[in-house]
Order: structure tokens, then sequence, then C-alpha cells
């Protein structure tokens, strides 16, 4: 029979295969992400470019892989260690475990790398849609490389990593501290008050989304789409891009659920469930106010009004994205109102950016990033304990005094001072989102801005007006030889019809 | 070291943690059916009409999420309080926790209310198929906002809530009821003999179902739809029907699995593993009757014979809904015959709704109806311990008395009495059928009805004729001016070709 | 309050309950893995036969559950007892559990069941692409049927049961045996050397890559197909392809990974986490060196060269494929290497088939025997401990003897002597690989050959021709008539301005 300290041995190490298995899950889900990517943009790009859209979706995700095993790992998380977080870590940049080289496998490693791999992906996938069918194969494989190699992990390094400076800044708050017996303060240095982005909506989105604005900007509009004032360049296939939005939708459940990171072992599940509730409750506002949005203003305009499925989608995926940051600490209420104001701030970047003639064509600029704005940035104002919650000073101490009634001696350790923490996660989430963006938005301009100026961005004039499919792959999307031999019925008859129609007419 | 209680607290709440972990999971693979459902409805409507269903299945979700919250869930599950089943507890409809006010976070609410929203959802979007490619808009949000908000809450409320009429009616049992260590009966008031429905198929797929039938019957059929006797309306891509299709069928894992409502704690997982496996078999044999009937048939009568792959799909989904109710308690060999049944109604219903001329593009009401029907009442018949199989009254008492000998005062308590157990869940499950389909039907013919009065459910002619995409939505699924420019190559050419034909002919 | 026994068995029960979890989600999702086969195979023939694939491939999976629950359950695993291995035990097939008859619910037999069945059905369906476009619906059923029931299940019993003659081989291994507290040997009877295919390179994937190679061999190819050296047949929608790929790239995560057979009870999430990343990573390098080939060949023979989604694809498959055997036993610099090798071998069949006018539409043996053949292959020579990485025997025989200084007598148990295990392991492998090569394609060749000879195989010229859509199914992929009526808003002005300029042209 097991002892007391068999059991719990055998608890533990259950805990630990149940959490690499929660993160396994979560993660697969998250990778499927990449085909509700490829299928939303290739349904919103023509015919003509359908398959390049679709192969640099399949590769950029086997490259990433590979990129993310050699390099990305080890910028992102390779200096955690045991003494973590430890003054000795190097706060910008990680530097160990390139190539998996030196893992110590009983440590979750590949679980681990597995999850935070996915999210990398996603970062990089983004910026494909906003060069859709114009840029080089070539370029945008560098492009994507980069991202996920360097750009991406340094930013998961400042944050998520434990040991960046973002996140590793020791405040002394309120909320972040505890008493022991004797009334006195110990600090929760394993919670330090700092940058609060959950799930990603700017280490992921932001970064993502404003790449995607470079590339857009950089590699200029599609040929013809802004000739006339109120022309559009409307995708093949709109039926593919709900495809797409449908497997996003999924996707993003998992992506702000497994941020968790853990499933048992602590009140876990209560966190991924309250994540999975917010999303969906944050999306459903997004969308239902995106495509209100696009209706009234239509209508305001006396111009024909429309239910439109697109803004629908990129409205959900708006508020989804907004939830990122805070949807552990949302109650449903301001998962509503946060998921309402990404997708109003999504309706005002994608105009934004048609009047500024920066040619996105799936919007992904406006949906990442807006989205990502939102969240980063009323988190801190809308969670549970933030600015529009929390009570005054006065209230707090009067809250506080009768926890502690112990402590009289303003002088004492313990002794409450208001630390306005809720203004002190909104600041630093201010500070992030900044440097997120600068950091992301500047050598991706510098990335996309080379590559122009050597010539291989952007595909040759020909070849765009042609569609990259025939030309760059030798594979349409839909062979017209695929089609006759009878399948469509009619099909046959009426081209025989119009070639007797031609050869009576010459 | 930790103490005994240390560990068996921690055992506690890692299982707690999985099992609103096993919930999530579930639920989120049942949210995927959202999108089997739009895209088997997708590829089943006219071209045309592919926009519009779209939109009509992302919105249902998203309004339906909000409304959920808003008020279903407390319509629903609003009164079920620790001491449960309370004789103060409002057998007809909860009233608690609307837009998830006073929660207690830490008893797995949000998982739970995820599970139980995404039920909601399914049966909501059964309706949007039988009134495809006609319906208003507006009319299919406010439908379906109400069934989601109030007509299925009120059903779930009546049977899963366990404070509902229709399952807390204690029965004496010999099934239900154990004997203490002196061979006392003592009542299992936990699990009262009652309605019996494991995972809905009345109480999610009767209730769609019937909406279903109300729908298609008061929106009246499709222009040119009954035109001919033989007439048809085929569908713009079966492939997407298709992928519907395979999405519908891992979802309905998950559904039947996930309505174990936990994985540990139990012998959970056997039940959940019966019920994957029972769902697989029951699924197969529809497919196989309902594609073989169909295939029979047509030769009978002479005409043209097909392997039909819709006639397999629908075939499939209503062998998996006649598995809803008693997956769980059904040997395969059942299970086989329940789903062969399930296939033979749906080809019985959906011949009869031909004959009744109310067009129902999906046949909703045939797999739903047709199969629910088929669960609810043969579940009885055939589960283990049931109809068929129990013993008659002298072998229950022999192998009754061969257990307990002790009890042999006809007046004691424990002593055996024949109940017939099986005879009063069937009686149940006929009763509880009834009650579902006259509340979700009238309900549903009222709703639809009244939009009809107020001349605001069906689209004007001129718009069903144009069809619904470019004039409701302002986005055809395949927009013309995204295939050109040469991804098709012959295309232009051909284009071209005929052009000079037309000017030649001029 | 518990007791400590309370406790063991609930925990004991928590990891019986996860573990059976754990199968069932893995199983799931590689259910899924149908639909991804049918997408691919669906975009990958022409537009008239997409039904045709479509049916195949939902009957298979729903006839091949009802087989496998009569038959193929019990040929496998049939005979697995207690005391196993069992020298009683039949090495060949297994003879018990028709029809889930006699079977103990409590041991986790529906779990299993699952996970097994959704193996069979892989390993049918790869077959349903090599003899797309031209196979007798009714031939297609027998032949998998007979896979289902009977060649598969057989090959899993030598092997995966663990009373096959192929894993049941009791080698003395210095990696398989510990040493007691007196430095005494111990062999690891449970863990016999023999046969090394984790998740199945040559279990699945050879099975159904021979059985596609002797359908599309025996059939012939489809009319047209090699009328020119360099014709090709492309199918009509590259973007099902790809969704159907994304799709089996996730569940290649799940079919590698859930594998490992359990979650809890032992380190098996570091395995199936290893398992994950290494799936990933070998599919990338299969992916970037099929194209990449594809790329270079046509550059050197002066040919227009391309980046070919369709290549990016299958190498991807290959890559995975190539991972199944070896999965959990290699570091990632193996994984890229083995990877790389499926990629190569994909495209040197792939040539092959084309050099022997074997036209195997989806490259069905390319990718599966193909990748396969290295996985089983080359995972012992580059496994950890394999053949490239182990020490020569005087490095082996020091180790040992520092580890075990008390064992000096040459004579004495436990007494180092190099035992060749990976060159061990590699010749079962190699054996294993040729009788299972022997097996299913000497009865996939029988089969075939029989219903050609019954000429029911292939289907009569003039319905190929026409299309098997239209002609066996009744059902159009994409009806014309379901796209008139102004969708495409200019094609009914098209179609009226062409009919005019017939009407002139008469």
């Amino acid at each position: 029979m097991s002892s007391l300290a068999d059991l719990e041995a055998r608890i533990e190490n259950d805990e630990q295969n149940l959490n690499q298995f929660f993160l396994l899950l979560m993660g697969a889900i998250v990778m499927l992400m990449q085909s509700g990517f490829a299928f939303l943009e290739a349904g919103s790009v023509r015919a003509k470019n359908v398959v390049n859209i679709l192969v640099k979706n399949v590769l950029d995700c086997f490259i990433g892989a590979l990129i993310y095993w050699a390099f990305g790992y080890a910028f992102a998380y390779g200096d955690v260690s045991a003494d973590h977080p430890s003054a000795g870590a190097n706060r910008f940049i990680g530097f160990k475990y390139f190539f998996s080289i030196d893992i110590d496998d009983g440590t979750g490693f590949f679980a681990t790398w597995f999850f935070q791999f996915v999210f990398a992906a996603t970062a990089a996938t983004i910026v494909s849609g906003a060069v859709a069918e114009r840029c080089q194969f070539g370029a945008y494989m560098i492009y994507s490389t980069f991202i996920t190699g360097f750009i991406y992990p340094v930013v998961t390094h400042w944050t998520w990593s434990g040991t960046g400076w973002l996140q590793n800044q020791l405040i002394e708050s309120m909320h972040r501290h505890t008493y022991d017996a004797d009334g006195k303060l110990v600090y929760d240095v394993d919670n330090p008050v700092g940058f609060v982005d959950f799930a990603g909506s700017a280490i992921v989105h932001c970064t993502g989304g404003i790449a995607a604005f470079m590339g857009a900007w950089v590699i200029g509009p599609r040929i013809g789409r802004f000739d006339k004032e109120d022309s559009t360049m409307p995708g093949h296939s709109t039926p593919f891009a709900a495809l797409g939005a449908f497997i996003l939708f999924l996707g993003f459940l998992a992506f702000n659920g497994g941020s968790e990171l853990a499933i048992v072992g602590g009140d876990h599940a209560v966190v991924v469930a309250a994540a999975f509730v917010n999303t969906i409750i944050g999306g459903a506002a997004g969308a239902i106010f995106a495509v209100t949005i696009n209706y009234v203003v239509a209508w305001i305009k006396g111009e024909p009004r429309y239910w439109s499925l697109l803004v629908t989608i990129n409205g959900g995926l708006a508020g989804m994205v907004a939830m990122c940051a805070g949807c552990n600490v949302l109650h449903q209420g301001a998962a509503f109102g946060l998921g309402a104001m990404g997708g109003i701030t999504l309706m005002w970047f994608s105009w934004a950016m048609k009047k500024l003639k920066i040619d996105d064509p799936l919007d992904a600029f406006a949906v990442h990033f807006g989205g990502g704005i939102v969240g980063i940035l009323a988190t801190p104002v809308f969670m549970n304990g933030g600015v529009v919650h929390w009570k005054n000073c006065a209230d707090q101490k009067d809250a506080y005094s009768a926890a502690f009634p112990a402590v009289t001696n303003p002088d004492a350790e313990g002794y409450f001072s208001c630390d306005h923490f809720e203004y002190k996660v909104f600041a630093w989430n201010l500070a992030g989102f900044l440097a997120i963006t600068l950091w992301a938005g500047g050598l991706s301009f510098l990335t996309f801005y080379s590559l122009k100026l050597l010539g291989i961005l952007r595909v040759p004039k020909e070849d765009e007006i042609k569609g990259l499919d025939v030309g760059k792959h030798g594979e349409p999307a839909y062979p017209i030889e695929a089609y006759l031999d009878g399948q469509i019925p009619n099909v046959p008859k009426f081209a025989e019809d119009m070639a007797l129609a031609q050869r009576r007419a010459d």
C-alpha cells in the first residue's frame, strides 16, 4: 500500500501531466487557427490569387515551426531559470535552448514550446492578409521568418517570459501583497504589478496588426484598388471567408482560455471558463456593433444599407481580440463593453485606412490592432478592481483598516497607503503598448522597406494582373479543365452553342 | 508534508477543475456545430442566398450568446439551490441569475453556462434551415432570440435543471432504491424515475424540429418549389453540405458524450465512451438505412436509382439524433436498431413533408423531429433494463428474493413489488415528448404567425427571385468580378470570343 | 474522512477516467481526419466526380464502424487476456468480442474500441484516393469493408495487440532489462524488444499505401491520364485540397500523440508533447524539402518552376507519416531529418508512379507508403539510442561497468554483453515492414483483381467520361440551376446576351 508521500507524488505527477495535456490541446486548437486565417484570406482574395495565399499560410506555419525551434523559443524563453525572476536574467532577450539543445525534457518543455509556437505562428500569419495579392512569395517568407524568429519572440520575452522588463517590475501594491500573522507586509514577488496582457491583445495582436499596417503601407495598394472613390475589390468566395471565421471563433476560445497555462492545481478551470464566456460575449458585442454601425452609417448617408457578413465576421474577431488582455478578469458586462468598443474601433480604423488609401485586403490592421488597442488600454479601466470599479482612497483605507486593525502606526510596514494600483496598471499597459508598437512597427517597416529597396517585395505588374496562382504556383485554384466533361450538365452544351454561334457569325 | 485531508482537498479540487474542463472542451466542439449547420445549409441553398444563410448562422449564435446570458440561463437554471430538488423550487421556470448577476464564480457557473449555451444555440439554429431562402433577416433574428431566450430554456428547466416537473417525479422503483444494512428500503431521491432524455432527443431536437416545421409551414414554400410533381431545388454546393455534415458528425460525439457533464469522480469516462460508440453506430445505421431505402424505393418505382450523398448525410444525422436520449444506456445492438429507425423515420417524414407541400429545404423537421421521436420513445423500450430486456415480474421477484432473503413479510418496507419501471419511463417519455412538442410547436406557430400577420416574415417576391445576398447583404457569395483577370485561364478568352461573336452578329 | 486506501482508489479511478478521456478526445480528432481525406480528395478530382468521392468517404467511415464493431476489433484485440502476453494467445489473429459480445464495460473497452476504430478507418480511407474517379461504388465498399474488417485488424493483432508475433519477441537487451539491488539482471518482460512502430508508419500507412498501389495498378489509369507525356489531370478545387490538408495536419497531432494511449499515471504527457513537436517539425521538413525539390528539379530541367501548394501539402503529410513510427523517441534534429527523407521519398515515388504509368490521383501510395517506409526503417537508425547514436560495444561496456562495478564475473547474470539492440530493432522493423507489405499488398491485389475479373471494379467508359456524380449519385456537386436567378449579377445578362447573339447568328 502506498504511503501519504507516494500519493502526494502521484497527484503531483498527474497534475503535471494534465497541465501539459491542457497546453497541448489548447495549442492544437490554436494551430487550427492557421487554417482559419488561411480560409478567411483565401475567400477574401480574387480567384487568381487563392493558391498563393494558401501556400503562404501553409508554409509560414511550417517554416515558422523550424525557425521557432531554431531561434524563436531561445530568444523568448531562453533564460528562464530556477531562480526566476532572477536579477541576472536578461530583461531584453533570451539566449539559451537554440534548436532545443540542453533542454531537460522532464520540465514540460515540449508542451510549452508547442503552445508558444502556435502563438508565434498566429502573430506571423496576421500579416499575410495585409500584403495579399501582390507580395513576392520569397519576400513574404523572409518577413515571416523574421517576425516568428525575432520580432515576436523578443516581445514575449519582455512580457510572458516573466523575466522581461515589462512584467518584472515589483511595485508595492495593496493588491499584490499579503500580511503575515503579525500583520507584517509580505510582497508577492511572483506577481509583480506591471503590464497586464493575459492572452496577448498587445503582445500578439498589436504586434501582428502594426506589422500588417507597415506591410500594407510599404507595398502599396493593389492595382486598381483606389481607382474610383467607391471602388471595392471583393474576394472570390464569401463562404470560404465564413469558414475561416468559424474556425477562428473556435480558436479564440483556446487562445484566450489556454493562456491560463494550467487546468489543475489551483482554481484554473474557473479562469479558463470565464475566459471562454467573456470571449463569446465580447465577440458577440463586437459583431453586433460593427454590423449595426455599418448599416446605420449607410442609412444616414442615404446609401444602400446592408447586413454585411464580412463586417459581422471582422467585428466578432475584433471583439475577441479585445478580450485577450483581460478575459480572465472581466465581468461579462465589461466584456460586452470592451467587445463593443472593439467593433467600433474596427469600423473606425477600417474607414481611416480607406481614407489613407492604404490597401489592407483583410482589414488585418483594423481587426488586430484596433481590437488589440481596446483590449490593452480598456482592460485596466474596466477589469474587476479596475479604474471604474475601485473605491477611492478613503474607502480603500477604511476597508483596509477594518481588515488589519493592528497596524495603526503610519511608519509601520503594512500601514495602508493608497497605491493607485489600477492607474499604475493602466500606465504600464500604455507604456507596454507603445513599446511593442514601436518595436514591431519599426522593425517591420525596416524589413519591408529593405525588401522594397532590393526590388523583391512586390510582384511585377504583369504577374499581378495575370494573378499569382498560374504564374508563380502553376496551379489555378479552379482549373477550367476540371469542370468540363459534363459535370455541370448544361455547360458543354452551352459551350457548344456558343462555339456554334461564333462559327456562324464568322 | 501534506496531511490526508490536504490530499483529499487537492484531489477534490483537481476533480472540480477537470470536470469543468471537460464541459468547456465538449462545449467548444458543440459550438463548432454552428459551422456544421451553417455549411450544411449554405451548401443546400441556391448560390443567390448563401451569404444570407451564413450571416444568419453567425448572428444567431452571437445574439443567442447575449440573450442566453441575459435571460435564457436564468429561465432554465435560475432556481437551482443547495436543497435541490427543493419543494419550493418553481417547477415551470427559473427566475435568477439574469445577466449572470449574483453568480458565485466558484461553483463552476461559467463552464456550465457555456455548455448549456451551446446546446441552446443548437436548438435555435436547427430552424434556420427550414425557412431558408425566403425568411426576412429581422424576422429570423426575432424568432431566434425568442427560442434561445425563452422557448428552449423553459424546456430545459422542466427537465435538465433537476427541479422541473418532468424529472422531479419520485417514483418508487426497484431500480431506483437501495436497501440499507437491515434490508430496509431507501429511496434514491437524487435519481427519481421520470422523463429520460440524456442528451436531448426531445429537449433539443424535437424542440428545434417542431419549430422548424412551424416555420416552414407558416412561411410557405419557396417560389417554384412545387411547380411540378417531381421538381427539386438543389443546393449550390454539395461539398459544402458534406463539410457541414462532417463537422456535425464530430459535434454529435461531444453533444452526446458531453451530456454526462463530468469525467472524473465516478465511472463517467465509461459512460462518455459508450455515448461515443453508440453515436457512431447509430449514425452509421441511420445513414445506411436511409441511403438504401432511397435506392430501393426508386428501384421499386422504376425510377433512376442513385446513392445519394445528401440522403446519406441526413440519415447519419437522424441516426445520431436518435441516440441522444439513450446513448448512455444502450447496448450497441440496440444503438444499431434505433439508428436504423431514425434513418427510416427520416425518409418517411421527408416524404410526408413533400406530400404536404411543406418546403423544408434542409429536411430539418424530418432529421431532428424524426430522429428525436425515435430516440425519446424507443429508448425506454430498448435500453438496458428497458421493456424488451426486462424479465417478467415473477422472474424479477425470484432474483430479488435471492438477493434479499431477509425480507419475507409482504407488508415490510423493502418487500418486492413489481413496479413496471420500464413502462413508467416510457409513459413519462411519451408525456414529456407531447408536452415539449406542444409547448415548442405552439409558441413557434404563434411567433411565426404573428410575424406573418405583421408582414415582416417573408421577403418580397422580387427579392426572393433576385436572391437575398445581393439585395439584403450587398455581398454575392461569388462576386463575378473576383473571377476575371485571367485566373481561369480560358475564361477571358472565352468571354472575348463571345463578345466578338456578338459584335459580329450585331 | 477518507482513508489512505480510499484516496488511492479515488486517484486510481480518476486516472482511469482521464486516460479513457484522452483516448476519446484524440480519437475524435483522428476521426476528423476522415473529412481531411475527403476534402483533400474532393479537391483533387474533377468536378464531375466530387460527390462520388465524398459519399465514398462518408460511407466507408460508417460501414467501417459497423464492420469494426462486428469483426475488426475481434480479429485485432480479441484474445488479450489477464495473463498478457500469454503463451496460449493466438499470435496471428484474435477471435473474441465479435459485436462487442462478452465485453466487460468496466475495462475501458469503449474508449479503446473507439480509438482503434478511427485508426482502422484511416487505413481504409487512404485507398479511396488511389482509385478515385473510376472505381465502382459497390466495389469500393466491398474492398473498404475487407480492409477495415480483416486486413488491417490482423496487422494490428501482429503488433499493437501485444500478443502478436511481431511484438511478442523477448530479446535479451541491455536496454530492456534492469538490475535488482544485487546487480542481478531482471528482464523487462512487458517491453520485449521487437518491432517498433509507435503510431503506425508501417501498421497504418504502409498498409493503406500498398493497398492504394494495388488498387491504382489493377484498376488502371483514368481515361486520358497518360495520353501525352506531360499531361496532367488537375483537381477541381485547390482550396478544398488545402482544407483537407489543414485538417489532416491537425489530425496527425492526435494520431501520433494519442498513440501513447494514456496521459496520467506516468510520464505520458512528456511523450505526447514530444510526439506533437516532432510531428510538426517532421511535417515542416517534409513540406519544405518536397516543394524545394519540385522547384529545383524544374529549374535544372529548364522547365517553368513553381512553388506548388499540392506538393507542399503532400510533403507535409509524408513528413508526418514518417514521424509515426518514432515520434516518441526522436530528438527534434532527427525528426527534421526523417521528415526531410519523407519529403524526398514522396517526390521519388511520385515520379516513379508516373514513369510506371500507374495513376494514383492523390499520390496516396507515394505519401503513405513513401513516408511510412522512411518512418519504419529510419527510426531504429536515428532514434535516441538508435544506430547512429549508440556507442560502440567497448564504450558501452565501459559505461555499463562504471554503473555496475560489482558484476565482474563474465559468467554471472548481469555481466555486460553487447547485444546490438539497435540493429535488432532495425532487423525486426525490416521484417515487420516486409510482412505487412506482403500481407496487405497481397490481399489487396487479390481483392481488386477478383473484383476486376467479376467485371464490377471499374465503371463503364461512358459513365467515367460523363462523370460519376450525375450518373451514379444523381447529385452534381454544383448544380447549374442553383447558380441562376441572378446570384452572380452579370451571368444572366451574359447568358441573355449570348442567347441573343446566337439567335441573331441563326
